[in-house]
Formats: C-alpha cells, sequence, structure tokens
C-alpha cells in the first residue's frame, strides 16, 4: 500500500469518530443554550424555557426524519434549490448514512432552539411546537440544502464552514421575526398618553450563573460546531486556534466597551458577547488567520453590544436573551467576514470558484468577488427565511394564536403552560422587577371593575377596617396604616396606581396566604397539587394627608380581576406620630413616613 | 502489510482511544444523576444528595478495585457463575488491562448511583455508603460477569449491548426494593383512620432548570455509553442514530400524552422520558434499525408514565426522581425490545447462539429463539438482584438502620446528616410543600405532651399575651389575632392542627429568629457555625367564634417537642372590626377574615 | 511501508485528534472553575466570580497570542531560562503550530483561574484583570519553559506531566500570596480588644450543587488535562486508570477522616478532596501505579483538611474556596510524589537524567536522586513564582489597590462592580451569614456618627415614635416594641449593637423598601435600572428594663452611614404583657420576651 492510500484510511478512520464525537459535542449545545435561556429570564418562566429546548430537539428530530434530511441531503433537484426527500432510513438501513444524519441533525436543531430565547417569556407553548418542527422540517433543510447540500450556493463557491449564515443568521432572523411579531414583555417599554416610549425597562436574569455555565457549555460544544467537519490534524488545529481567539477577543472588547459605556464593565453582554464571537467565527474558522480572527472577534464584540442597544432604543424588539443580536447581526458579519479575511496560509485551504479559480478575502487580495459570492449567499438565505418564517408565523397568529394572554404571562407560563406552581419549589421568589404601564396590556379585567356591582366587588377584595370610634375616648385621628395583603402579579399595578395617588413609599414583604382550597387541577407527574399556599405580598402604607377611603377605593381597582381572593384590606388608626428630631405631630410628621 | 493488517491496526488504535473518550463520557454521567436528582428533591436534602452522588463513585472504585473487577472480568469460574478475584491490578501492573477496567469501573458506578434517587430524601448516610459498596463489590460484578464477562448467558447469546439488562434493570430493581423497604416520605400520602391512602402528595423538585441539566449531561454521556464499545465507523454512526431517536421519540410521546391525560405537557415527566428511550435503547443500540428504535422509544415514553402512576397508585412505592419507572421497567423494554427488534441491516451485526447460527429478533423474522434468550437473562438477572439486594437492605435495616428519624427527614438531611445548615445558604428557602398525616410518623414527641408538666409546656411554648383589661375601658371584646412564631419543621403540624379546629384562613411569613446562642455543634470545613439565625415561621390568625384558649392549646400541643424554643405565641385583642361593605360587626364580620 | 512507520502514522494522526479533544477538555475546566467557585462563595458576588473565570480565559487568550506563547515555546535562549518571544502566529500562520498553541493556551488559563478563588468576594476587578494578565504573560510562560518548553529543568530530568507543579502549584502560591496580602473577609475572624483572633467565622457557600456541578466538570475535564500529551493507547488507560484512583481514594479518606474529626461527613471538603486527588497525581500520573495512586490519593485526601484548617486557624489567611489547600499544597505533594513513586512498570516509562539512565521513585528503588531533581524544580519554580507575583501585587496594591472597600464588600461585587442588583433577580436573598467585628474594618463612617449634627443624624435614621400620652387614659407603661427598618448590609452591625446593650431576642424579616426614586445609575446591558425596590431588613425587638431612648441612639448610630435612607425607627407602646404560665406581668415578663 502507498503512504496516500494508508492514510486515506487512517484520515476516514480518525475523521469517521471524530465527526460523531463533534456531533455529540454539538448536541451538548442545546444544555448550553436551555442553559443560557433559563438563566437570562425570569424564575417564573424557568420550567417553560427548559421544556422548550427539550422538545425542539425532539421534536425537529421527529420532523428531520419525517422531512427535513431528505429535502437536506437528497438527491439535488429544481436546480439546486431542494434535495429530494426520502425514507431510506427506514427503506435502507443498511445503507444510510447514519453518521451524516446524526451530525446534521443536532445542526438542524440548533438553527431551531436559537428562536425560543427572544420569544421566551410570552409564546405560547403549542405555538412553539409548531414553528420548531417547521423550522427543522423546512425552513432549514432548504437553505442548507443550497450551501451544504451541493445546491446553487456550493456550486458558486459560497463558503461557510460551519453556519454562521446557514444556522446562526437563519436562526437569528426567526428570532427577530417572532420577537417582533409577538411584541414586548409586559412591561418592558413605559409609553406615555400618546403610545410614545418614554422609557426602557431592565428585566434581569434569575439565575446568572446557569447562563454562564450556558455560555461555557456553549463555547466547549463550539469546538465541535466548528471542528467536526475537519479533516486533516492541521487543519483542525487552525479551526481551534481561531475558535478560541475569536470570543476571547469579542469578549474583551465588549467588557472595555461596556466599561466606558455604561461606567461599569456588564457581566451578562460579556457573556453574550463569547458567543457573538463565535457566532461570528462559525462560517470562516478554516479559512482566516490569527489575525482575522481577531479583527473578526473584536468586530463581534462591538456588535453585540450595538444589537441589544438597537433592539431595544431603535426597532423595540424586545429579546429576552439577546440571541437576534447574537445569532443574527453575528451570523451575517460573519458570513460576510469570509470575503473579507479569507486566505490560504489556513491549512487545506481550497476556496475556489466552479472553475477552479482560488478565491480570496478582499483584505488578502481576491478582490471583491468572493466577498460578492458571500453577499449573495447571505441575501439569498436571507431572503428565503424571511418569507418562509413570517408566513409560519402569520398562519400560527391567526389560528393558534401565538402570544400567551397577559394573566398567564404575568402569572408566569410555567404555571400556566404545564401546571408547575414553580421550577424553583421551596425557594421564596420575589419577582416584582420592573414596572407596567398599567394602561397597556396589563389591563385584566380592570375596565370591568367600573361595571361591576358593589357586591363583585367586595367580594373580589375584602376590606377589613377598625371603627373610628373604637377606643370609645378618641375619635378618628385621620391617620391610617393600610396593609394590603394581594396576588404578587398584581404587585405592579398596585403600586403604580398608589404612587400616581401620591402615597411615596410603603414597605412591601412576600407572604404566603393559606387555606383549605379545593386542588387547583394542576398534576405534577401525575399527582394532583394542592394550592394551598400560594404566595402573596405584603404591601403596609402609612396615609393621613390623603383620605384613606380613596386608597381603599384605588386598591380595590387595581386589585380587581372579578374573582374572589384578588386581595384583602386591613385599616387601622394610628393615633399619634411624632417625629422626635422635631417635634412635629399628626400628619405633618407623616409627610415623608418611610 | 495487507489492508486488512493496516485496518485492524487503526481500528485498533482509533476505537482504543475513543473506548477511553466514551469511558470519560460515562464518568461524565455522575454529574448527570447528581443533578437530576438533586433537581428533583428539596432544597434541604440538596447537599446529602449530592455527597450520595460523589461518594458511590469513590467508594465504588476502592470496592471495585478490592473485589468487583476481579468478580466481574477474572477468570471464568463456577461454570460462568463468577470470575476469580485478583490483584493484578497491584501485582501485575505492567500487564494489567488499564483501559478496560477503567470503561467497566465507569459502568459500574452507574449501576449504584440509579438507587440513590429511588431511596432519596430519608435515607441514613452511613446506610447508603454501605448498600452502595456491596453493589460495586458483589452485585454488579457477578450478573455482569455471566452477560461481559464470558459467563453462561454470553455463552447462551444473550444480547445486551450496553446495560438496558446488566445496569439499569439491575440499578432500577436495586432502587424499587430499597424504596419499598424504607417507606414514603413523610407526607407523600394521606390516610384515613383505617390507614387506607387517600391521597398522593406531589413533592415538586426545588431545582428544575438543574434537574434539566442533569437530563441532558445524562444524555451527552449515554453517546459514551451506548458507543463506547463500537468497533467500526460506521456501527458507532448507527448507535449514534438510534441513541438520537428512541430518546427523542419518547419525550415527544411522554409529551404528547401527558398533554392529553393531565391537561397540560409535564416538564418534569418529559425529562424522564429522554431518560426512559434512552435506557430502552441501551440494550438493543447497535442491534437495531431507526423503525426499531422509534417504536422502542415511543413505548419507553408511554411506559415511564404508567410507571410513575403505577408507583403512586398501585405499588404505592415513593421514589421521588421517577427512577424505577426509568430505569427498572425501560430497562425490562430495553432488554426485551433486543428480542422483538433485532435485524442485521444493522452495520457489523453478529448476534448468533452458541452454534453461530444467527438469532434476529420476532419481528424480523426471528422467531421466539433471541426473544426466549432475551427473556432468560433479563430474569436471571433480576432474580439475582432481588434476591441479594433484599438481603444487603435487610441486614442494614437490622443493624444500622435504613432510614433516617421523623425528625431528621423533616429538618433535612444536609444539617443532621452532614452538619451544613443549608446547601443553598443566603437563599430565603420556603419549604412547606405537602400536607402530612400528622397522626402518622409525624409524631415527634406529640405523644409526650400530654404527659409533660404545665412547665415543661411552658417552657416549650411561651406566650404572650395582651391582658382582656388592659385598656381600662373596655373589655375583652372576644376577637383575637394570634400570632405564632414557630419552627419551619412544624408548619405543617401547625397547619393541619388549626384547620382541624376550624380555623379557615391565616397569613404566613418566614421570618428569622435571632439572639445569642451557642454553637450548635455543627462545622462546616471545620469551622464550627454559629446557630444564631435560624429560619422561623409567623403565622397569624384572626379568631373569635373559636375560643382563644383553644387556639392556644391546640397551638401548643401542635408545637410541642419538648425542648426550649420550640415556639412562640402573641396573642392580641382586636377591639372592633367592621366590613365595610355590609356593616357587619364584630365576629359575624370575621367568619371570613383572611 | 514498515509496520513502524504505519503506526508512527496512525499514532500521529490519532494522538493529534485526541490532543485537540484534550484541549476542549482543559477549556471546559474554566466551567469547573467558574462553577465550583461561584457556589462556594455568597450569593452577592455570584456575578462578579463568573466574570472573573470568564474574563482571566479571555484576557489570558490576549496576552498569551502576544507575549507569553513565544516566552514559553520560543527558541530557548538566557540558559534555559526563557523562550524568545515571537510573532509566528500574525506573521508565519501557514506554519504555525496551531495544536500546540491552543493546547498551551488552555493550560495557561487553568493557572490564571485558580487564583481567583482564594481572593474572592473582596478584590478589584480592575485589578483581577491585571494580575490575570501577568499571570498568563510573564509568570506561567516562563516557569513552564522551564519544565515543558525545553528549559534548564527539562534538561536536568525534572518530571511534572501535566502540571502539579507548573501549573496547579504556581496557581496556590499566588492565590496564597494574593489572599495573604488582600486580608481576609469582612468578619471572617472575630477579634479581641487586643486584636487576638478569638473566633474563625464560617462562611456556607450559596450554591453548593452548582459547586458540587464544578467539582463533576473539572474531574472530566481532568482526563483531559492529565491525558491530552499521552501518546499510545495503553499509556492513555494507564493515565486513566491512575486519574480516576487518587480522586476516589482522596475522597474517601476525607470523608472517613471528616467524619471522625467534626462528627459528620462534610460535603464541601470532600468535593474539595476529590480535586486535591486529582492535583497530586497530575504529576505522576503517567509514571506511577495503582498502589501509587492510592498512596498519593490518600495522602491528598488528608493533606486537603489539614490544608484548610492551616489556613483558617494558623496562617489565618483567608481562603473562600480553598484554593491554596487544593492546588499549592497538593501541587506541591503531587510533585514530589513523583520522586517516590516513579515506577517503570507504567507503559512507555523514560523518566530519565541527561544522561539517558533511568531514574525512579525512592519507594521503588530509585534513590533520592530523582526525589532530589523534583524538589529542586519544585523550589525553583516556587521561588520564581512567589517573587513575581508579590511584585505584582504590590505594584497594583500602591497602584490601582488590591481589595474593594469595606462598603462595596458588604453590600456585594456584584451591584458594585458590575452595576448587577443579584445574580439572582427575584429570588428572595437573606444572606446574613456570619457575624462582624464591629470595630474593625467595618466601621463604615460610624466614626463620623459622634462628629455629625442633629438633623444629619435625623435625616440619615428617622424616628416614629407614638407619644406616650396618647391614649388619654394611661402614660406610657415603660414598655416598647421597636422596629427598625434597615439595610441589609447594616444588619451585622445592628444585631451586635442591640447585643451589647443587652437586648437577647428579635425577630427579622426581609421586607422591600419602595418608592419613587430617579435610577441609580446602574446599567443592566445598556439599560438603567430603577432602584425602586430595595431589599431591606426589618428587626423587631420588645424591651423595658432597657431605656427606650438607649435603644434609639444605638439603632441610630449602628446605621448612620451619613446618607439619607439609612433607616427608620418605629416605636411602639405595649400596654400590658402577662406570661400565661406564672401570671408575671409587665417587664418581669418581657425578661426574655422570644
Amino acid at each position: 500500500m502507498s503512504i496516500e492510500q494508508v492514510k486515506e484510511l487512517i484520515g476516514g478512520e480518525v475523521f469517521g469518530v471524530w465527526f460523531l464525537i463533534g456531533a455529540a459535542l454539538v448536541f451538548w449545545m442545546q444544555a448550553g443554550f436551555a442553559m443560557c435561556e433559563t438563566g437570562f429570564t425570569r424564575a417564573k418562566n424557568a420550567g417553560n424555557i427548559i421544556m422548550k429546548n427539550l422538545m425542539d430537539f425532539c421534536i425537529g428530530t421527529v420532523t428531520f426524519v419525517l422531512l427535513g434530511f431528505g429535502l437536506f441531503l437528497g438527491e439535488d433537484a429544481l436546480f439546486g434549490l431542494i434535495g429530494l426527500p426520502n425514507f431510506d432510513i427506514f427503506t435502507n438501513y443498511a445503507g444510510f448514512d447514519w453518521s451524516n444524519f446524526v451530525f446534521n441533525l443536532v445542526f438542524c436543531a440548533t438553527t431551531a432552539t436559537i428562536v425560543s430565547g427572544s420569544m421566551a417569556e410570552r409564546t405560547r407553548f403549542i405555538s412553539y411546537c409548531v414553528y420548531s418542527a417547521v423550522i427543522s422540517a423546512v425552513i432549514y433543510p432548504i437553505e442548507a440544502h443550497w450551501t451544504w447540500g451541493g445546491g446553487f450556493l456550493a456550486q458558486m463557491g459560497f463558503h461557510d464552514f460551519a453556519g454562521s449564515n446557514c444556522i446562526h443568521m437563519v436562526g437569528g432572523i426567526c428570532a427577530f421575526i417572532g420577537a417582533a411579531m409577538l411584541g414586548p414583555r409586559i412591561g418592558k417599554y413605559e409609553k406615555d398618553k400618546n403610545g410614545k416610549i418614554t422609557k426602557v425597562n431592565a428585566f434581569p436574569g434569575h439565575n446568572l450563573p446557569l447562563a454562564a455555565l450556558g455560555v461555557f457549555i456553549l463555547w466547549l460544544g463550539w469546538y465541535g460546531f466548528n471542528g467536526a467537519a475537519a479533516t486533516t490534524v492541521e487543519q483542525l488545529g487552525a479551526i481551534f486556534v481561531t475558535t478560541t481567539i475569536a470570543p476571547a477577543i469579542a469578549t474583551v472588547v465588549c467588557m472595555i466597551f461596556t466599561w466606558i459605556k455604561y461606567g461599569k464593565p456588564d457581566v451578562s453582554m460579556c457573556l453574550n458577547a463569547s458567543l457573538a464571537g463565535l457566532v461570528a467565527i462559525t462560517a470562516p474558522c478554516d479559512v482566516v488567520d490569527a489575525l482575522g480572527a481577531t479583527i473578526i472577534g473584536a468586530v463581534a464584540g462591538l456588535l453585540v453590544v450595538f444589537g441589544v442597544w438597537f433592539n431595544d432604543y431603535v426597532t423595540r424588539v424586545d429579546d429576552p436573551v439577546g440571541a437576534v443580536a447574537v445569532h443574527m447581526i453575528n451570523g451575517i458579519w460573519g458570513t460576510i467576514a469570509v470575503g473579507l479575511f479569507a486566505t490560504n496560509t489556513a491549512p487545506t485551504y481550497s476556496l475556489a470558484d466552479k472553475n477552479g479559480a482560488e478565491l480570496l478575502g478582499l483584505f488578502y487580495g481576491g478582490g471583491f468577488k468572493l466577498l460578492g459570492i458571500q453577499f449573495i449567499g447571505m441575501f439569498a438565505t436571507a431572503a428565503w427565511t424571511a418569507v418562509t418564517i413570517f408566513i409560519t408565523f402569520y398562519i400560527i397568529k391567526k389560528t393558534l394564536g401565538l402570544r400567551a394572554s397577559a394573566e398567564e404571562e404575568i402569572t408566569g407560563l410555567d404555571i400556566t403552560e404545564h401546571g408547575l406552581p414553580s421550577a424553583y419549589s421551596g425557594f421564596a421568589i420575589n419577582d416584582m422587577s420592573g414596572m407596567m404601564e398599567v394602561n397597556e396590556n396589563t389591563n385584566l379585567g380592570e375596565s370591568e371593575y367600573d361595571k361591576a356591582s358593589d357586591i363583585q366587588k367586595d367580594t373580589a377584595v375584602k376590606v377589613v377596617k377598625e371603627t373610628n370610634i373604637v377606643q370609645g375616648v378618641f375619635a378618628d385621628t385621620g391617620m391610617h396604616k393600610v396593609v394590603v395583603i394581594a396576588k404578587l402579579a398584581r404587585f405592579d399595578a398596585l403600586k403604580k396606581a398608589l404612587n400616581d395617588l401620591g402615597v411615596t413609599g410603603m414597605t412591601v414583604t412576600q407572604v404566603m396566604g393559606c387555606g383549605i382550597q379545593k386542588g387547583a387541577g394542576e398534576y405534577y407527574r401525575g399527582v394532583e397539587l394542592d394550592a394551598t399556599l400560594l404566595p402573596k405580598i405584603k404591601v403596609e402604607v402609612i396615609v393621613s394627608a390623603i383620605p384613606v377611603e380613596k386608597v381603599i377605593e384605588t386598591v380595590k381597582k387595581a386589585l380587581y380581576t372579578g374573582h374572589i381572593g384578588d386581595g384583602k384590606i386591613f385599616v387601622y388608626n394610628v393615633s399619634k406620630v411624632v417625629k422626635v428630631r422635631t417635634g412635629e405631630e399628626d400628619y405633618e410628621a407623616l409627610q415623608d413616613v418611610e
């Protein structure tokens, strides 16, 4: 045997196994996405996000088996537009390309899972299942066929080694369009009376260590993501170099930039920046050198900050985890970067047009040819994705409905979609982040308040009040302590209402309301849950200048949803108060209590 | 050199390294089990479960070195029943089979770790160490020898590629018998006066994102678990296909089934279903095709739901994490499935009886022969496991005791077994899940209450009471606010007692009781812990029709354990109350306060 | 081709890929360190620790590219003291040794990341970035050159296969010196008036499951760490054996030892012990047999307990995660262990002096020669490290400052360094661990209290008081309930002050103070955060013998920092109290209330 034959045999076997190890690492990225998205959102939706990340892989497997794999890698048809679907996996198992199937399945699942992040905390679960299936069955396989299945972009010389374009940009576009069609989470933007947005609110993630773990998982997985298709040790080594340098530089640049711009280095943004660097280096990882990777990373580190800002302040698309900034914007950047930085000093370099002429990046002497091809590939893929995902979401919106109801969203999708009281059972959760624009879409039956009868109102919100003449000796001093016990979900509305009334201070405690109640009809692992312990909020305010009746009315209105148990109000007389410093008495002393 | 020789050299080297990578992935599954079991149980036992999962591997290593490895892979003796123990690892290190040792050690540890889940939250730690050692030293090695060490099942043609039978079913049987002998966690089942179970309670896991991470870790590790012993790239690719399809299908089927059955798709059950699919495909992963894997997975997805229900409602065995449903039931299913679906379209298929005649599954034209062998192997292994583990548990029960005391269980095993106040120091933990059957085994010295002297009672539970004649002007109105400060662990008993008395509402707050106390004698990393901050529960109730003395007596009884600091009771006069709606006064108005 | 040539080709390819897989596993250890350090410290610093672990890798990449890699593996110069820096990575990319670069980068990053643990919870972030860069750029590369880059220790026959010496001891020494120069965390040690330490306090980690996950991640990564440089399957198998046995034994020994010494098996110490065993086996993993690994592990399991105790009680260096005990002490032990246990029964054994004479361990017939070389190598490396890191920290201390201010430390580094209100947004955090020595460095402007005017004092801490003559009928009973609402960070000072005054009991609740306030100038992902919800602590005490004015004065002093909003005090009359048991009235009854 010749040395070349031996080498080929060795390479086939070694990289055959590595290909599968790489696929396992890409599977592992599912865990990274799950942890990352969970950590960056709120605790009340944690179970829902976990479920979505689990199901997109599982549902994706079903649809990829049935349709996607054929569309992707089946025999080229329609002039390079699609592959022909087939059922070889069932009918010709002995001759099936097992490794390739697994490898492409895990890549496909990555595309689908990106979307869940930007649409987190407000999407109906059933709708998620549907669009996730469509992405895995149709949208991804067809555009992937163009680049990786021998389709027209492949024939043209378009280069996307591991998926900045075919996976991340595609996932990111779906994420962007989905989040835009869904609208922002309740409370994300505050509006004035003309509907103009006056303020953007932050909803800090509930578990940043978990999110960070997700980023580390993704980074590890990325060595498989970018490296799995390598065919020589040199090429794999070089891919590891670029895949390490780009995210590291991106993170450092982002740290410095946020430090300068916002005064302090932002943890969650830096975590995003690592991912941004990884996304950007994905397409060019095998064709750029260390310098190229450095520049690509540095730009990615800035782009991610820009992208998050752009969505918050310009497009007003609410993207809880930064999926658009990370995957869409940097997916585009990575795809274009191939046309700028591709260099034949990279080992086993082979970019060539259909005539076999070597293609190089603009900055490495290749002129605009490769860059042009990259733009064409990117636009073609983007257009296909935008159109098909828009149609998908539009149909879902008109049929199943994309968005959970406002009450479901405020209560949290864990309990409303999955009957899970909390993904953190036993922890005291105090999630009162963000002010809500009460007059916008938080209006849970509040308009009904005016229509309700007194009996309805009083049944919903009970009032217990110490009478003014109770002490026999002295009358109402005009000062009252009002204690309100209400549902956690109504806290923001209550606070806003009290603030509007002029109440400037309050003390808030989380308590558990407790009573004998019938099961709530929720099941955990097949066992019905008792609803005997409900997290409530206890708000204490002291008022004097503001008439207590007005406070009561305001509170009742804010809490009213028309159900028994909306809340309770206790009113106490405060007989007399002095401020030790000044000797002021009565309500003068109370003006700024607390 | 001939091409075959070269290929053999290559294969030896490539799969030699892959074999060890696979072993590392199987080691990684220890982390998966640890996270999964921790997440599915309650916060107060998190440190204990972590510790158990860490120690079963470490103790298992010791016993596997000393005894297990020899029994497993030593020279076949006693007609294929055991291997002969030896100390080659110490005496003949240069000639030792290092890779095989590591590989089999991590598989062995998997078997042992399965058990900790079903027995979680109530097993003594010392007893855990003992039975875990016995499994690694004797129970697993001997039955594994039968199938994988050249024992009598191997000679018969029994097939269990990666351990549905030898590992998962064995671990699952130990889990089932252990949980059964241990009895359910306090509060899991409510009984009526005749001891008949009237209600099953759910104890939701305290950290589902962590549990989900555990499932993802396990799934990743499973590619090593099922794939490590592959010898060709084709075989490995096919194993990856079946190992992906089965759990994905299982999860989808489980999601749909729970959605239909319980009204909502159950998150934690779907996480279990992924594992169920993986367990079921473990034995047949190398001998079935995609269709077989699909059916195996679909059945697994149903079996896991059935198994959890069956334990909750039929056997009444309390299995906190679903280990029995996942590992025992699906381990059996996977073992049998080989006999149903084995097909020679799988690459490098080689199932044959001792005469070399090819064996095929029932549905693939092989008749009942292979199926029969699978049943024999499964029953033989199951019988061995059931008998030996029963003896092990029985001896432990009679000597060390299997179960922690009721007080330890309610307080949590972290502090009682490891001196760890909380695995989540600094978080407010509010774990009041589940009603307890007060008259069953929660009776912590309560029967002693009646025997105690008044001084003993009052020392244990202090009462502070505003006198009725305090205001000089008016007398007792008959309405009282009773505030109770008690240990967290007594909350359920207290609530039950008050409910039984007719108190229908209460407000509960978690507070920290605080005072100068001597160290509690607990050590954290060698440093004695201050016990100055104790989590307590503050319960407020307002009563009028119910005599306050009765309330006090009830509370005292519920809180009494005979120690100073059992609780404190404050009684306040409520002078007068009106309901604003109706004008009702006094206790009529109070009937449904809160 | 000869069989040797074929084998060489195979080995090159197989171990070329494995080398990179190993590097990926070592990268993964970054996640392990991050989770481990986060879990073992307090919630208020979780984001900061995450950030540090992310940035040391990213900054390390930058400096290793620019300087470190050349110093490490550049052409040997100055008689084996350094390598010559070069920019081949940019200037000669086609001929660059990609794999080696990645491999050494991830090892370098490990060294840097060890330090963050011991210096956690009190180091300025900017200072961290600087010293982390110095370690990666200079300190590590130069000493690593001595052993692994062909430097003078390599030439001498010094053996450190994977870095007990060059990585763990070096990181551990930096950790020790850094923690020593930084001083202990506030509250770690209590002193009497002469400054003598009277008590060591434990700060339990806030998330042990996460820490345990970190340990599992590290253990998994260690198979790559120790195994990556293997060149035959046999050697790799043997490395896996020793790398498994040593930590398992260490953990078992530690469990037994803590069980005996502290009465209960300590979870967090056992987690440390696993790491200690791994560190100790790192240098000798390829040259010892199973017995050697067992002894090395057993000693490591004891050393880690000793090391933690030694720092707590002898050196008084506060090391929150045990980095010194794990990495420094066991790094030294592992390095020396080579000289004790090296045996040529290990596969592909090749330890030899510069003349090619085989070197063996003391206990395996090699005399003191190898042991002597190991000591020389260890001391040389330790001396270099100690001197250079001391200079580094010294310069930082004199310029940027090493330590965060006391207020920043008490408040937590998340908010003060990164503007992150909490890494666990929405969770109720109740972190009141540890008493603080109020007269030491917790004195946040308290000395200013005496200088402040009455108006300044009253503005800072408001007092609201029910007048004594309020009821018209009866006068001050002399009994008062004092309710204090204060910042969480002041709780310890407050408690200490009240205790000193003679107040023996209190009830503490976490509440949220709430009002309309301007943004705090903190940004989360570029969005300004509302500071409307501030975690506060509500402390309730009842006093009678102690004059209420004294209590007020004490509280004001304890809370005073000179800012508006330091706290509020409410004083209520308690008209009369009886103890039901004794009939005692008034303040006699109150002596031991709560």
